[in-house]
């Protein structure tokens, strides 16, 4: 399959992620369908031409006219609608997502998937503080990283393919990662950042603290904002590889620890002049 | 003491909030001296119009004609300083400072100060990545808070005069907080958010990172790019309010760990409605 105008895509779950994605794709010129939850999802984005047509049931015709099915729903819904639905998808069908955590999802749904539709999974790294088909944007993809995450059943064609996906959404940089160093890599860079905020947050609970903050503050916690409801599914969805990523820190902010605690000054600064030249060397790629 | 413009300002120690407090000052009118370790910095500041006169030797001409002289340098270089130079300060002139810890700067220096100097210590709560009167600029005031620390030994003409300044520099918000108030509260806003980025950098040395990091891990790490000398000597100095800032904060990661270890998802959805709340809350009030 190529990327070609004449493509119908639908899109199951109407969100931020999966409205975004309809926005970039209408305005390529796909055909653009959704299935999602609720009405008024399906309501504002047919007023705002961001979707060509959307139900809030599972019509088997929209689903069988589908060359490429785009799931941006939690991963145990994601599992769910699979298992209840995969007959309707039309013969040699694409399916992707957009789910956080893939170790979780892609073994499953590629184990119980029929052998004629192909599942590729893929996780943009795109966001926003606020939720909803309203607050979607295809803006947000400019600048961001899009990663393709193959296992051993996916073909050449369908990785291919997905990574064209990204490219013309308009992600930045568009790379492909083993499952395993994915799910590692999110630990690190996502859920365990994630994890710093919330409890920095929850740290302290004076109220004038506002008054006084820097913008390190600011920017430490701008994530402690968060869906709570989404959040604890993906940290439970990547327990093992989270739990070892928290461990490795705390250790390392224990050392830092032990070494003010110590007067050691030489210890502070070689692990400051570290992390300065990593952070530096990192300012140059970005 | 008014500020009036035909007051006689002194900055010591040209770095970047030296700079920056002389090029507001400048503009704003003062007569504004220099006295700072190095020769190039001096060079620059004449050649870009930010001071009157500088020097790097200490001219006991330059202080005996100060109305108001501003401190900027590391926190022992500071009580070197006025211990050795003290007898060229005017009678009534009052003195203030940038130290970004309190305790161990106001105390012993308002005790080993003559009677006819006021020292009334203020932390300016503005910086940059980059250091050094080059970079100095105040348009960094702006938005950024200024804060009063006053002890018992302080007058409430000499309170005024720094709060003025403060305003007149152009910082946002102008406030008062006790020295024990003010440690406690930077130890937790900056001292701890600057551990935690600096362990985070520490905690992977993967160079691919950057490849597929979202924007919380660059928001996260921005100030792991840190003054090792600075920053070493500013832990160190506010050791114990920052141990005790540092005990909370672990105490609460690892209770985030325990939840997540038990798949106990209320535990972690309670902490992330909690962070939401407040981090919602200061949103409005920035």
């Amino acid at each position: 399959m190529k990327l070609i105008k004449k493509l119908n895509i639908l899109i199951v779950g109407l969100g931020l992620l999966g409205g975004s994605y309809a926005k970039g794709l209408k305005k390529l010129g796909f055909q653009v369908n959704a299935i999602t939850k609720e009405q008024s999802s399906v309501d504002f984005a047919l007023e705002h031409g961001i979707i060509d047509y959307g139900t809030t049931k599972v019509e088997p015709q929209i689903i069988a006219d589908a060359d490429i099915v785009i799931f941006a729903l939690y991963p145990h819904v994601f599992k769910e609608w699979i298992k209840e639905n995969q007959q309707y998808f039309k013969s040699g069908a694409v399916i992707t997502d957009v789910t956080g955590v893939k170790s979780c999802v892609v073994y499953d749904i590629q184990a119980m998937l029929r052998d004629d539709v192909e599942f590729i999974a893929a996780h943009p790294m795109a966001g926003k503080e606020s939720s909803g088909v309203e607050n979607s944007d295809d803006a947000i993809f400019k600048g961001a990283n899009y990663i393709v995450v193959p296992t051993e059943k996916n073909t050449k064609e369908a990785i291919e393919l997905c990574a064209n996906l990204g490219e013309l959404l308009g992600f930045s940089k568009v790379s492909v990662l083993s499952v395993e160093k994915h799910d590692r890599m999110i630990a690190f860079l996502s859920q365990l950042t994630h994890c710093i905020a919330v409890s920095l947050m929850c740290s302290n609970d004076d109220p004038d603290l506002v008054e006084y903050t820097g913008d390190s503050f600011r920017d430490l916690t701008r994530i402690a904002n968060i869906n709570d409801e989404m959040w604890s599914e993906l940290f439970l969805s990547n327990k093992e590889v989270l739990l070892e990523q928290m461990d490795i820190y705390r250790a390392t902010f224990n050392k830092l620890y032990d070494f003010i605690n110590k007067d050691d000054r030489d210890g502070m600064r070689d692990m400051m002049r570290l992390s300065t030249a990593r952070r530096r060397e990192f300012n140059k790629k970005v």
